[in-house]
Parts: C-alpha cells; sequence; structure tokens
C-alpha cells in the first residue's frame, strides 16, 4: 500500500468522525411538544463539545499530514499503529456525547475523565506513529530534513502529558478539566493564527 | 498539505452531511402500528427540509471548488478558516431536523432561527476563507485572472447579509423565513440551469 | 470542477448511503431482555430489504462511472443534475426501513410505492444525467465511440418505466411489487456473471 | 472503471462501516440521571467490541490492498464480488451491537452466532474476490510474481474455515467463540507487529 492511500483513508476516517458529532448536539434537542426555545439554549454544552471535538479532531488530522508528509513507504506495523489511532479518533464522539450531556450532572467527573482519556490515548497513539515512522528515518524520505523531523517529534512529545493533566484536574474539577480541553483547542487556534502563514507549496 | 488533500477531506465532509440529513426523515416517521400512508403525508416537511438542505450543501459544495480551483498553496490559517467552514457544513443536520419537526408548532420561530443562523455563519466563514486565500493573491496561483478573483468575491460578499436577512424575517413569520430559504436554493438551480451551460475543461 | 472530482464525490454519497442501510437492520432487532434468536428470525424482511437496497446502490454506482467515463468536462447544470441524481442515493435508506418494517403489515403498500417512487425518480435523474451530458457529445469526450454512446443510452432509457411498473404493482400487491425489486437487483447480478466478463483496461 | 476507483470506494465502505461502530458504543450508555460512572464500567463489552470489530474491518482493509495490489484491470463480474464483500464489511456495526448487549445475557449464542456468521461470510467473499481475479491471472498484472500470488491465496484460503470453527463453537459457549474472534484479531495485530516491518515501497 502506498503512503497516500493510507493518508485517503485516515482522510476518511477523520472527515466521518467529525461529522458524526453532530449526532451528539441532535440528541441533545427532544422532540415536539416541547419549549424549543429553551430547550435550544439548555442545550449550550452540546454546542460547545461539538465546537471543541469538532476542532480537536480536525487540528488532528491536520496534524497527521504533517506526519505523513515525510513518510515515503509505509509496513503492516505502521498501518496496525495508523489503525489504533484511527480507532481513537472514530472513539471521539462517544465521550463528546458524554461531556454534553453530563458535564452539569452528577456524572461530570466520569464524563470527563472518558472525554480525558480518550484523548491522551489517542496522542500516545499519534507518537507511536510518528516515533516507529522517524526512528531511524525508518519509513521517511531520505532527503527529510533532520531539523524538520526533530521538530516534528518535539512538538508532539508533549501531547500525551498535556492531555492527561488535563484529564487528572477532573479529579478536582470537571468543569476546569473541560475548560483545560477547551483551551489545548483554543490554544492551537490561536497560535496557528498568529503564527500559521507560513506558506506551504501545493502538490 | 497540498489543496488537493484538502479539497478531497472537504468533499468527504460535504458528502457525509448531506448523506446524514436522510436521518432527519427517517425521524419523521414512526414505528409499526401506525397508519403509514398517513404519516408519511403528514411529514411533507421533512422531504421539502432534506431537498432545500440537500440543496443548499450541494451547492455550497460547487462553490468551494470555485474557492478552491484558483488556490495553489495552503497554510495553516487557511485549514483552520476552513475547518470551520466545515464545522458549520457538518451542523446542518441539526437544524434541518428542527425545521422538519417545529415548523407547524410552536417552536417555529425558534427552528427557522436556528436554521438561518446556521446558514449566516456558513456563508461567513466562506467568505473568511475565500478573503484569506485571495487577498493581495496570497494563496492563489500567479497566472489567477484577477477578473476572475474579483468575480468571485463579488459573487460571495452578498452570501451573509442574504441569508442574515432571511432569518431575521422569522421574527415576523418562521414560514415566510422557511420560503426564503427554499426561494435561495431554487434560485440558484434556476439561474444555474439557465446559464450553467458554460463548460469547464475536465483535468 | 474536473470529472474526476465530481466522481469521488459522488463514490462518497454512494458509499455513505449504502453504509447507512445498516441502521435499517439494527433498529429492526430490539434491546436486552428479548429472545434474541427468535427475534432475529422475525428480522429477516429486513435482511432481504438490505441486501436489496445495497446491490441496487453498488449497481447504480456502476453505471454512474459507466457514464462518467467517456465525460471529458462538466458544466454546472450537469454538476446540479448530479445533485438531483445523488439526493435520490442518498434518500434510499428511508425507504429501505420502512419495507423492512411493513412489507408484512396494513402499511405494505406505502411502504412499496415509497420504496418503488424512489428508485423510479432515482432512474429519471439518472437518464437526465446521461442525456444531458451525451446530447450532441456535449460533455463528452471527442474520440467517444458513437455506437458506445448509444448503447448507454439505449441500455438506460427503460429504467424509470420498468421502476414505475415495479411501483404501480404495489397497489395490486405489496409483495409482488417487492419481490419484482428483488428480480430488478437479481437480474443484473445474474446477468453481469454470465456476461460481465469483458475486461475494462485499467487505468 | 479503474482498479483505482475500486479501491476508493471500498476505502470509503470499510472507513464508515468502521467510524458506524462508536454507535454501538454510544447505545450502551443510557441518558441523564443515571450513574454514569456505574454505567461506563458495565459497558465494557461494547468497548471490546469495538476494538475487535474495528480491528478486524481494519485487517480486512489491509488485506482488500493486498488483493487490489496486482489487480490491473476490472470486470462487471469482479466489481459484483466486490460489493457482496462490501455488503458483509457494512454489516459488521449490527452483530458488533450485538454481542456488546447480550453476549453476559439469555442472548448470547445467537449474538455469537449472527457476529461469526458475518465474518464467514465475509471470509468466503474475501477468498471469491481474490480467485476471481488470480485464477489464470486473470485480471493481474502480466508480470506479477506467481510466488506472491500463491502466496495470497495460501493466506486467504483457511479464512473461512477459521471463522468458521470459532463461530460454530458458539454452540458450546458464546464466551468462548468470543474470545476466539478476539484471539484472531490480536494474533494478527501481534504477528504483523513482530513480523510486519518489511517495508512496502510507497507509489
Amino acid at each position: 500500500m502506498s503512503p497516500g492511500r493510507l493518508a485517503a483513508f485516515a482522510d476518511g476516517v477523520f472527515a466521518i468522525a467529525a461529522t458524526l458529532l453532530i449526532l451528539t448536539v441532535d440528541g441533545a434537542v427532544g422532540g415536539v411538544g416541547i419549549d424549543l426555545g429553551a430547550e435550544l439554549k439548555h442545550a449550550w454544552p452540546s454546542y460547545l463539545a461539538y465546537v471543541v471535538s469538532f476542532m480537536t479532531i480536525g487540528i488532528m488530522w491536520i496534524n497527521h499530514h504533517t506526519i505523513m508528509d515525510p513518510v515515503e513507504r509505509v509496513d503492516r506495523r505502521f498501518l496496525l499503529a495508523n489503525l489504533g489511532l484511527l480507532m481513537c479518533i472514530a472513539f471521539v464522539p462517544f465521550p463528546t456525547r458524554l461531556m454534553a450531556e453530563h458535564i452539569r450532572g452528577a456524572g461530570a467527573e466520569s464524563a470527563a475523565l472518558a472525554y480525558g482519556f480518550t484523548f491522551t490515548t489517542t496522542a500516545v497513539f499519534f507518537n507511536a506513529v510518528w516515533l516507529y515512522a522517524s526512528r531511524g528515518g525508518r519509513l521517511l524520505r531520505a532527503d527529510c530534513d533532520p531539523r524538520v523531523v526533530a521538530g516534528i517529534t518535539r512538538t508532539y512529545l508533549p501531547g500525551p502529558l498535556i492531555y492527561l493533566a488535563a484529564t487528572l484536574v477532573a479529579f478536582a474539577s470537571p468543569t476546569a478539566s473541560a475548560l483545560l480541553f477547551l483551551a489545548i483547542a483554543a490554544f492551537y487556534v490561536v497560535e496557528s493564527s498568529l503564527f500559521g502563514g507560513r506558506q506551504t507549496a501545493g502538490d
């Protein structure tokens, strides 16, 4: 299999998982016979959960292409590591619904833990995928700039720890944990808006 | 990342969001033991909502390719603006169901506002994506015809205002607002049928 | 837009619509606490509906590529006709569920009419798409074999009538109508198995 | 149609079916007002079913590319055999839910039979697809290494029997059957991790 086909398959899972997130919002607003206006206002956590999860999946999609860009060939181990990563991405709609439904209730801690654990595991697989491909240049193009490779490693390595920290905060305060997940996504968006203007050549 | 990969990912989200719209229709018709014929007739707003939302997403998909056509390279800001746009597209199935369920009831105003607000925000992101790419030719091919670029800008700029106007009509009459959304989609279809015969070279 | 991008978008809608059909089967078998074995046997119409709809969508996907093969360029009218076609394809999961749930009950006639009307409309759009592209060679490659073009026209033209006839049979007997939809799909599979061995050059 | 387009369509179905598996997990955890922590723990079979089905679909996706790699041209029979295979893949989310819901209850045997029968049929179609393409080199590139072709045949031929055996175990013990499905997926992952480091040239 070529890296292009793997990237296309991954794109599909990223796109479907992100689009399925709307079922969370859809499930938060009931049927006929209710006060729709009040219900729509009351459902605000589901909108927020939708935005945070969509942007997080979107950012991970961008990062996945950063990983795949210097990859020249794939082997079965690399494919399996990617399947593990995609299994996490496809899992995201579930804890997103839990967050939307429970962050204001008694289940807030469990919801935040499920949400955070999902992203922590995702970040671990991200590193596994990248480290397997890049260690000793195993699957990379020969002409890869070692500084770029080291830069990617440096950027992704703290991911699991950051998500784990935000997750553990849920034991003290699930709301604070939720705000941290929001802040992580917002940080990337703001940082990219400020410094993300470097142009990438098209192909 | 290449513009081609971004366009393919966007195609995926457009296609999935459009196809998920059928869940709106599906949810409008109940289970076994009902008078199915009567139920199917009573569900007509869900068919209409399906058609209007499907065509609107479809038209936006066509327009997205009009935008991507002259784009030669992408940067992270452009990717994020596109993620924002796709987040709106993926949101459409939710207000579509609200319209289908509530346009005949007490929630009509809220449903029309949710529907219109979604499309207004989508149109805003459309302009953000295009203006970011085209301002000073930032991400466009060097040989782009400036008149074509100006033409695209002129075509998309009124979008947010048109959708906002149709949305605000809901405060006076949700039904009139719904008819306007129908008219906007129908106008594009009719206009394209009359003048859309100009051939585009394949590649 | 290139014909390739249109074909890829269409592939997406075909694939998603076909895969969503499983929700019909899933909805036919209840939750915990039931006699699962009996329930699984009782749900046989949903398996049959799944197979017939999946194969029909699959055959239409193959036919869509037969149409797109000689197409060299697209215009907005052609894109809109394709959107209409895809709107029908994405609609299929809904009447499929109706068939699965109601073919043994009082709603059988309504279900068969909805199912047949969907495929009749789909066949009409199929012809619209093809006739628009092929009339006077409008969107076709210049080197297209006119006999191949005439052959495609001859093959697709009876489609709407065949589906309409099978649909109208539902007024006399919904079961007979359902068997006809099954027969149409089975005929294509058998006919292709017998005569479908002609090799197509890859590209 | 080109083999590339078929592979892309198949990728779509594989990706959507795998991503829809999350609905199984989502359905296993109830709404507001429950003890979420306890509910999340109680739902562990749904996580396990998610992982086993996701990895099995993922492995079959990898294998499908192994099949498509030496295929140079397609005919209608080959397309239909592939549609049959994809019809099985798209079916997987249904028995996955049955396993998740019933493996601890009275429906365990029925659930395990449904799960196993789905994968057995899938493995049969896998062989049908491959044997049709490879018999006498019918659809393969002329320069295919006959040893590679024979190796693929040898690898896939036992599939149906292995899945059938694991399925029939359900009559004695549904739990043992479920563990066998888990073991089959785990075996492939472990085997690939140990021996899957052979690099594949990119294209």
